[in-house]
């Protein structure tokens, strides 16, 4: 069982389709006309509605930011990372992969740019790192739910498959001697990010075939992964939309 | 008065020395290297250290993600917005100004990001909007102590200001026509973002010079305005850098 909450991510896994839902609370004290088109989208996908109290669902999402609207589903369905592979979305391969991102707000944001940079698809590992938990949902604004996750066991190996299918795997870290604008992306890649704080694993570091890292000209040590993944990603999206003009 | 938490956060603070700190409290149980230096960084410019309990300090810090290290300090002293401008950083300016963002969250990280792309400062409304407190601090990473942050009353007013020291304001907003990436940003100009979920307020989107938006080539209708940001911000980086070389 799977808890999703916040109009958005509930709105957008309904339409998304890409979760089995159960059934969908709505606060018995609450008349929103979001809320009301929450409800009739469940009508339409025959979809079971309850109304709950608000203490009830504040106990269920464990926080009191559910805006009125949880959905109990059966729970996010992985994809094989072969499948993920085999369904790229444009001309070329787009794949994030995390090596061990712990912080939930920092998945769900990474989620969310990975989707609105139109990558096909984010690899995680199964231990030691965020699953895809109901605050990962809402922070990703709904695209846990549309993009396609794959669960491996082991990211080291995951570079190596990835470089047997012909994908080039570019690591993102502080030890990339190399600036990531210098890389041209109009080829099938992968992006690896690592763990807050840590950068990458040294064995998943050395598999990789660029190591980039992003010019820090001020006095913090680094950024937040969630938004140095963008920064790479957006440079990804830049160039190969110039190319296509 | 006001609190800063975490190693990183407390030790970037006291190099800075923008804040008049008035002493530092270090958790009584806790033997780590790291927190021994703070002590010593403490000593060496005469700031007093108390040693306190944990529960005292994650009550003071109202979380438990202090690391065993708290400071108290007579608050961020705010830039006026002419001096900002007028302590210059690089050939080109480059300020951020925020129309409205109230998660402290997104306003520790934009400061992290601004600083570490080099901006000159960034400049916040002093009403309906997050200042920085503790939280901001310690997600800014150190940034909210060395980076010039400037309060104002009015940031359409601001707009014009900036304006009439030919300094080019670019406001990122879905309603941008032009891509962010089409703009030259080789010349001295100031990047509006507005709040999260809202963009920005109609008068200071029409006093903006250009309109700008990021491509959302998924699912998600936007990013987190903190990646927004960062997207936008790096791209100056990339411009600027490409034509110094």
């Amino acid at each position: 069982m799977n808890l999703i909450y916040g109009i958005n991510s509930v709105t957008e896994a309904l339409k998304a389709r890409a979760r089995g839902f159960e059934w969908v609370g709505i606060a018995k004290d609450r008349s929103d006309m979001r809320l009301q088109r929450v409800v009739e989208e469940c009508r339409r996908q025959g979809v079971a509605v309850r109304f709950i109290t608000r203490q009830e669902m504040d106990r269920m999402a464990a926080t009191n930011s559910h805006q009125g609207v949880i959905a109990v589903t059966s729970g996010k369905q992985y994809s094989d990372l072969d499948d993920l592979i085999a369904a790229k979305r444009g001309a070329h391969t787009l794949v994030v992969v995390l090596d061990g991102v712990e912080d939930p707000h920092n998945l769900g944001a990474i989620l969310r740019t990975a989707d609105a940079a139109g990558a096909d698809g984010v690899v995680i590992p199964d231990r030691r790192a965020a699953g895809v938990t109901g605050a990962v949902v809402k922070v990703s604004a709904g695209a846990s739910a549309h993009l396609p996750i794959a669960k491996v066991t082991n990211i080291s190996r995951t570079v190596e498959e990835l470089k047997s299918k012909n994908i080039w795997v570019v690591g993102l870290d502080e030890r990339g001697k190399q600036s990531y604008d210098e890389l041209d992306y109009n080829m099938d890649c992968a992006i690896v990010l690592g763990a807050e704080g840590k950068g990458l694993h040294d064995l998943v570091a050395r598999k990789c075939d660029f190591l980039v890292s992003i010019p820090m000209l001020g006095k913090v040590p680094s950024l937040n992964v969630s938004v140095a993944g963008a920064v790479v990603l957006y440079e990804v999206v830049r160039q190969r939309r110039k190319s296509a003009k």
